[in-house]
């Protein structure tokens, strides 16, 4: 396991970079991250460029045996070229152009943006092409999937639909625009959703295309970019650092031209005291090795106390420097490197904590990230190994886009419904992987897809496959409601799915808050959100609802298809509801397990062709003691025990 | 009673028609309303009428005995109106143009938006003025007395202000702009109330006529559709359909030029449990009732959950459908279009439900409408029958707007004011009509004034005659505050009914949500929102503060004056103070009642020549159990029994 | 002491004024301010000046004994002006004008506003500079250091930035702005922060000059009219009204160049319950106090409940119009104007009530009043008397400006930090100065200075004579963070503090809501916020952490040095912490005090050559019995108590 650091030489006096790198060096740093906002500092004024710093820095670093991750430095254009350009810079919904003097304000379809981006890329990548010490490059920062409203994006997104339809006819039939005369009459009509009006007002099938759009631009940007470092740079690594920000991209899209998932990790500072608020960070690492269904890595890991424009969080509690990490670990990560080394002094960002604080004394957030290093080293071993998982969660980004544009209830988010599944598999120690919706399934006993909201054809064909080759299936409330334009499908639901769970919903109630109690195997549950009330076709009701309007109905289904089994869940519970029904199913399927894990334990594996390690990860603020497999466990808050076998 | 639907053919294939006509007639829809949003279908390119399909449309109900509601369908021009004309578009306060895009955009002011207007009502009534099927006409849809702040707009206030003030002296001394240096030097400087600073900094009294300006705009574009159908379809009925919108028009300007009211009717689906929330949504009825002094009918009646722009509300609760219908007509509705057929299965409001979900089948809502269509039949013979009332409450739209323009204190309200005491009466199973402030009050025995907070000449004589003719009058606590400009009346409060009331207010206190309690006939009540302390002049106290700075001084007074009685309510209570109070005063009056009835039980009277029909609702989630006149009865959840009398 | 009211003629028939003048002369009123909004009726149309109504208004007081303070009336420039310079008016961080109509929107650096502005300056203080009733001006009203975005303060600031550094690598450095890409590389793209983003997000550096531009515009505009006065009426005092706005100015700057500081004095309407949210009001006065180091005056004073752009608060309970104005001068008021002698009936501020109701007749709150004069007419012989303290509190400008930049964690605010210690120092009864950090601190036996956030070299030097000398000090947390530019400090915190505390910071954690035990002396508190783990060197622990990350380490120390001693509070705790804490440090300082008062009762004095007043006031809703200094006392709820001893 490697364990680096995120570093920023243009931000200290060069005096600290020799003490720094030596420090590094004798902590057990191994990479370290540069440059990603220091375009001001790499092209100081138009067309010259000063790279002798950081050519320095990279051999301060090589000399050390630390290898270097660069950075494009595109997030942050210098104000020379804002200054040139104004109309390279983002525009809002008000038509107006995003003030300037902050960061990652530029456009980036702007025609400018993208000519000045490739210059300082390909001086860049032209200039490190040679030096070993540089072994990947990082595409701009955090980029996200929102919407600029200028000119260039505007006929962009007018584009995107012209290729997409071909004709208006075509257009305003896959939107509905007969209601309430939205019909475009010219292709002049279609605009990015401009004004004050909330987007739910808005037409969903147009605001679907919108958020593809938008998904769609952040990953032509990437691609750019990645062409040129691949040309100039044949064999290193390409990545770009992504994050959970509201406008998510479609993160399958976005790393589809890179070699490497790279993920800014920021697992939770203040940890609740009610058991149903506590969902596993591990759900987000679950998620980055889905994405290529391989090892990732972390591009920034929390490392104290966050602030910025909001006032500072609370700082890491004792523990989370070691165990967030090697959680991370557990879970796929192969490197990960520490945002960051110190804490800046000046700069919007002073109050987001590093390794070190302000005073530059190394403190106790310092000495767990050395324990850190020393475990990392013992792990080298495990270089190679890989998570192997026999359930898998399907994450669809089209219903992630479609439950944000219309919110289904109060309270009901996409994410927080996989979440819920992703939980209840993990309580019983299955290694889990959450996958695109429409990946084979080959290899999976047990799938879990909760809301496909949104139709996926494919993926359809895949779960039936999988569900009649002997899979067992979880599916729920929301799945099969709208169609590929995100309108909603005239069939009973859960319309492409109603065949293989063996069910109908005769009606539904969107609880929002309120609350029905549903009787699963003489136990009551407390269920909210949403209730479908179900009519068993080929099904069994394995619960029914014992209060309400849907009193006596059936709410869970099972099903028996093929070889496999299909569950449907109608209704949303608690955290019992899901870890009870998931122990029937998994007994049902004879899928092995762990048994059902105390509050905050995690187990996962790792294993390669002839060693395996198993990672218990006590994921809370308290102490615990437990029995796993016959043998007692005492773990302090964020402990990991890993052990490790050859075979 | 007739029972009809919102249809929209646009939205559907041609195929669905047929069968969508079959199932209304044999269900027993009686009349569909069709067209508000369809103008992009009716004129799809400039001046090219395509009307066949509507024909075809109202062709296929009439020949199964359904009548037709058209609409103008001037809410939502099409795109390429807007295009042509991007001045037609409404302005933010901000002076931006609305965004274009989703729906009642138009500014209602703007002359190439009438022009068009013009030309669209006069082909489709001219083309329908000889259709025996087509009974009736709605102007637009649900328009609201917002302001727009476009060129043509600002001109249309500032001619306004003009006509009826005269002289900028006369407009300086109305607003009293001498306070901050406001004093207009010429007429340019009048605009409405652009920028961002929120309305209540604005000078109230200029804020008074901004607000009548924008329902006077409102009232104003109704009359220029309806002179157009008038003249086209000398028979038909007119009528708009109002709601309960944030920007609320001056109804009884809004309807003065139509024939009847039309209101979209949309009770709660979340029943509180607090018995101090629960307010009847009949409170809307029977002030739609009042407007015209006459039956009215619904135009949109709630038909399943609702969702938009929001996440999804719940279902509709059994017994809704019907029991909310049946309470329209109960309260002088003659006519029910459930809003709508089928739910939509593209658009912004595809989780607004119709009667039949997005699969196509018919499920627990639609066969609930169709026992409602049942009981319609049976109701056949109260045709022509009216709600009689001995009380009367007064709404006076200005001090609507005022009390917005000013809130008087957290928590206070004035429709809250006016629920207060309209659930009071009703308590008692007395029909309360709710007719504007300043109308003849001939006939009624009690009558109830909360908050006349503006002034109004005609008002308060009609008031003094009623009393002094020996009604019984209620008057509230902000009564007689504001002249006619809505500046303050220097004359101790309530100003023009200190004689009436028989008090004067010493001081008042704006609780808002602190409370003081008050002692009436050895009782305790909690008292909250406001206090006013009395200084009885001829008046005697009925009700003193037992706490609080105005301990032991009057809150509820009672004044013998001429052959009537005035009661004066000094603070703001609980249902428990009002309705003790209530059983008091309609002792004292000797009026005819019920009795205090038991939650959420709802007794009101039609009569017609010789029939009378007593409807008895439970309005609540609750089975209710209850004796009435001797008489034991058990209703379920928003049961409706009707007991019919041939006279 | 003087008391007076605030009183617009212009707003009244002229008939009134003669009994307005008569019935204040009978009750007691000795001065009046006039004319602060009444530049309409003084220059109605331009270059037209109308004075004589101001100097009948101004005869009919003076004939009666009665002084007259008289306004500058540039807060509201008449709407002519504004048609004329449209551009005079203030431009919104959007770039757009605000609208005018209201109040206070000129943009105070307008080069045609400041024309305008000088010349009714000049001509208002011409014609009265004879006037032997006028004996002090205000200068506009209620100035607030907002930021203004139009291009002349546009400019302003890129002025004040040049003129602060000289070169551009001066700013970069200054503002640390290498970090993204910030570096200008020009002076146009100096602005101020314009756009949407929330200020946090940009660089915590600039944004401190900013905000010391924003002050330094409102000194400037004071100064120039104040030497436009000074000119033309030698003697005449000079004063402008200041009030706790959202964006304070740095009233130290702001009252340089003024005689006296006067106050907008608005005291609590609702008290809460609970004793932790209660703090003294006189934290404003003791500050004002301060400013100039003596004496000062209210300019307006709360005289009924209040309302305008919100709902109307509560109306002053009884004792508080007497009460609030008898702390006023028991902290250092002489004079205490009541805004306003009569509530306007017209206007957006007629909810915010003077001493006599829109009725126009007289009721409690005028009573309440002339008991007030009666009073303070028996004060007379106090005049002349001063406030003089043992204690003071330090007041840093900067760092409230930089808190509010970067907000430290959830819930801790600059002003809070200080109301702590300065409830707890005036509960021993100890007058307590609030005055600038950086002046000089002879005399005062203790001296508090909680979160010293910005580096004040002079501020430094101070308290380390002080200590040296003897003095004893309390510094809390988040001394020592920031240097004069508001970046963090490169060394251990308190950084400037670390030998004068005996003590270094060894980590923090911001606690927001969150809270953690400390225990002092055997009793054990609870702490939120934040909270410092502190490694003593020369200091010894007075408290320790019993819960939470820093167990056992460090909450609170003492540290002997030189004569004096320091005290460190690490953390933030509640009413009782400090009480506890501030018993024990003024035992071991030997500083007499009056023992911990009961809630709500403070003990203040003044003292004069050979008399001294002791103040003894109920500051609470609720009656308090207790004894003071073996002597009982009974007071009802804001019920003063004074004693006056010749000496």
């Amino acid at each position: 396991m490697i364990v680096g650091v995120d570093y920023y030489p243009e931000h200290w006096d060069r005096q600290l970079w020799e003490a720094d790198a030596e420090l590094m060096a004798k902590t057990g740093v191994k990479v370290v991250r540069m440059a990603e906002f220091a375009w001001s500092r790499l092209e100081p004024r138009e067309g010259e460029f000063e790279l002798d710093w950081l050519d320095e820095a990279v051999e301060l670093f090589a000399k050390r045996g630390i290898d270097v991750i660069l950075c494009t430095p595109t997030s942050c254009p210098p104000l020379w070229f804002y200054e040139k350009y104004p109309d390279s810079v983002r525009t809002d919904a008000e038509g107006k152009r995003i003030a300037i003097g902050i960061r990652g304000h530029r456009c980036i379809a702007s025609p400018d943006l993208l000519r000045y981006a490739d210059r300082i890329v390909n001086v860049l990548t032209e200039h490190f092409a040679q030096n070993k010490a540089v072994k990947a490059w990082q595409i701009d920062n955090e980029l996200e999937a929102d919407i600029c409203f200028c000119g260039v994006c505007e006929s962009g997104f007018r584009e995107y639909v012209k290729n997409k339809y071909g004709t208006l006819d075509a257009v305003n039939a896959a939107y509905g625009n007969n209601v309430w005369s939205g019909e475009y009459s010219s292709w002049e009509q279609i605009k990015p959703p401009s004004g004050s009006y909330p987007h739910a007002w808005l037409n969903p099938a147009y605001m679907l295309d919108v958020k593809r759009y938008a998904s769609h631009r952040v990953a032509r940007f990437i691609r750019r970019q990645a062409d040129i470092i691949r040309k100039n740079c044949p064999g290193a690594v390409i990545t770009t650092n992504t994050w959970f920000c509201e406008a998510l991209p479609d993160f399958y899209e976005e790393f589809s031209q890179l070699d490497v998932v790279s993920f800014d990790n920021y697992p939770p500072l203040n940890i609740p005291d009610d058991p149903e608020e506590l969902y596993s960070h591990a759900f987000h690492l679950d998620l980055m090795r889905g994405i290529k269904r391989k090892n990732f890595m972390i591009m920034e890991q929390l490392s104290g106390g966050m602030g910025c424009w909001s006032p500072m969080s609370r700082t890491t509690a004792p523990g989370m420097i070691k165990g967030y990490s090697l959680q991370a670990f557990a879970h796929g990560a192969d490197a990960v490197l520490h945002f960051r080394w110190r804490t800046a002094v000046s700069g919007a960002e002073m109050h987001w904590h590093g390794l070190i604080d302000h005073s530059n004394v190394p403190g106790r957030r310092f000495a767990e990230f050395g324990q850190l290093c020393i475990t990392a080293k013992e792990l080298e071993k495990l270089r190679g190994t890989a998570v192997k998982s026999r359930a898998a969660l399907l994450y669809s980004p089209e219903s992630e886009f479609a439950f944000k544009i219309q919110p289904q209830t109060q309270g009901m988010y996409y994410l927080e419904q996989l979440r819920l599944l992703h939980r209840a598999l993990c309580s019983y120690g299955l290694n889990t992987d959450i996958i695109e919706y429409g990946e084979p399934l080959d290899g999976y006993d047990i799938v879990a897809a909760p809301t496909l909201y949104v139709r996926n054809v494919k993926g359809e064909a895949e779960l039936d496959k999988f569900v009649r080759n002997g899979g067992t299936l979880i599916l729920t409330n929301r799945c099969g409601v709208k169609d590929e334009h995100n309108n909603c499908i005239m069939s009973p639901l859960p319309s492409g799915f109603t065949e293989l769970a063996g069910i109908r919903v005769s009606e539904y109630d969107p609880l929002g808050y309120s609350a029905v109690t549903v009787r699963m195997n003489s136990k009551e549950y407390r269920c909210t959100r949403w209730c479908d009330s179900l009519q068993t076709d080929t099904a069994v009701s394995l619960a029914e609802y014992s209060g309400g309007y849907f009193k006596g109905s059936c709410a869970v289904s099972e099903n028996v298809i093929g070889k496999g089994r299909v569950y449907y869940i109608g209704t949303v519970g608690g955290r019992e509801f899901y870890s009870d029904l998931t122990g029937y199913i998994l007994e049902k399927a004879h899928i092995p397990n762990l048994g059902l894990l105390p509050d905050g334990i995690e187990v996962t594996e790792r294993e390669g062709e002839d060693i395996r390690a198993r990672f218990i990860f006590n994921n809370s603020k308290n102490s615990a003691e437990f029995c796993l497999e016959g043998k007692a466990f005492a773990l302090g808050p964020f402990e990991m025990r890993i052990k490790i076998t050859n075979e």
